[in-house]
């Protein structure tokens, strides 16, 4: 795999492992409930990911449109849908989101490779 | 209709006339560019309304929230659904989105009614 | 007490209560978290409620605002150290902070009545 | 003077009087520095305003948009000028940046009857 | 030119092109908007290049910073001048905005090398 | 000292010297005051620097929290306490915040080496 997507998720399980070693049982909880939100429901997972990934892309989290990314590759997302993700971002959350949609491309051209 | 809904419509379409009639060129074109992204594509109305609405609700604007609510209610969103693009908004924005919801809940009602 | 508390609080209360009622897991156990995260642990009360208080007020949300100055009040925080927390939330989140400050310096009177 | 302008006024200037009382020096000087920072310099008080508005609306805080908007006024800023400081803003906060628009230039309007 | 400028420049380079090539018509219009809107209008390029520093300052956005002061630069801005910007910044986005004014000074001092 | 601490520290300072070297009376005055609103009052340096940092975290600036994890250190603050702090960040600001809790983990434990 890319090395791009491989350094993400290392780094990312590495130090969320830490975190959770640390033993706060609200960051523990919090992660949990991370995780169910994007399970099946009367949405589809596809349907939530895409809306975790704009809802980074407005919010500017680099890291986090990277893990939606790779769920949404996970999703079986077409290029073209996720080039329609990012344009509701741009439009909603301005010219700022362009750089953050420039890292976006890269990594998504690094997890279709 | 809906008090709360008729005043939210007037008010928006009185103000956006007048932000029109002022006749610059770049926001005449930004409105109409906002109108093209949630139009029909690889995703669907319903999708991209529902991604319009998650980018309003982490970003925390009443307004934003209020129109997608009604373009989701157009879509047949069903109540469970809106709440499970709650549920993402909440996970991802934190608690400073709890009073937002509030908001859209009461909005969804009136819409309903 | 103050009309512009008790109507704070009842329409907070109403609409949590719709938000419980619709019966979406994620929700609840966040709103569930949210309660549990002040609680007493090594960090006394006092200082959390501070915390959310200067973490509402950089991130410009009147209502978490209103709801953690409560909390303060509760606390016996004098208005001396409420204004360190402001002046800290005003220095950290810039003049953008004070409009919310004025709102919450009325707020701070009204529980002080 | 018309009466959305009064009210924002007033409210405004009794409640930074109520900050101003509390006699905490961190919160003082902030206002002091802020008062300065739009002062003639090798920038004009024009330009300066300007910057403070488009700050104000990629931040999306109604009462420092009004606040730079009586400014602008002052200054003699026409209402073309005015359009394209907000179609900067637009273009670069987004079309959350929409509603705070609207309310700018109902305000805008109120400041020029 | 300074090598941080050009790997700034080529990244920048780079991948808005991939965006482009992507063929999205929403990303391909709002890039076209993005340009059109610091053309010069009853504003100067100049004001209006300020005015795009100052918003993308309070937005925290290092790339949009870096882009516009490349811009000023172009447009003559001394240092003085950049300098009352980044103050405007400072004081209405507060303490958070001063990491990214130390790396727009690195930048700038880049671009007057 | 640790690689990530020191390296940190000595951009910081250097910056902040060329920042203070421009001669803007604002910033030198934004400066000084953002020294003076940690200093110890009615609250202590501890509460304070905690305030610091969580305000930092929610709003997202990776540099400020390394900043007051530092000063947090100096105050003799415990992991266990931090943990708590980091909990409520998390909570109200949602998980955007959690990437800035990775890498604030990686600094702490380089302060503690």
């Amino acid at each position: 795999m890319n090395k791009l997507v491989t350094e993400f998720n290392e780094y990312r399980s590495k130090m969320n492992e830490k975190i959770l070693d640390a033993d706060n049982l609200i960051m523990k909880r919090l992660f949990n409930l991370d995780t169910n939100t994007y399970a099946e429901g009367a949405l589809s997972v596809k349907t939530k990911e895409m809306l975790g990934l704009v809802a980074s892309m407005v919010l500017r989290c680099d890291d986090c449109i990277k893990y939606h990314l790779q769920k949404c590759k996970e999703c079986q997302l077409t290029t073209t849908e996720v080039f329609e993700v990012f344009a509701i971002a741009n439009m909603v959350g301005g010219s700022i989101v362009i750089p953050h949609t420039r890292r976006a491309v890269e990594f998504w051209e690094a997890l279709n490779e």
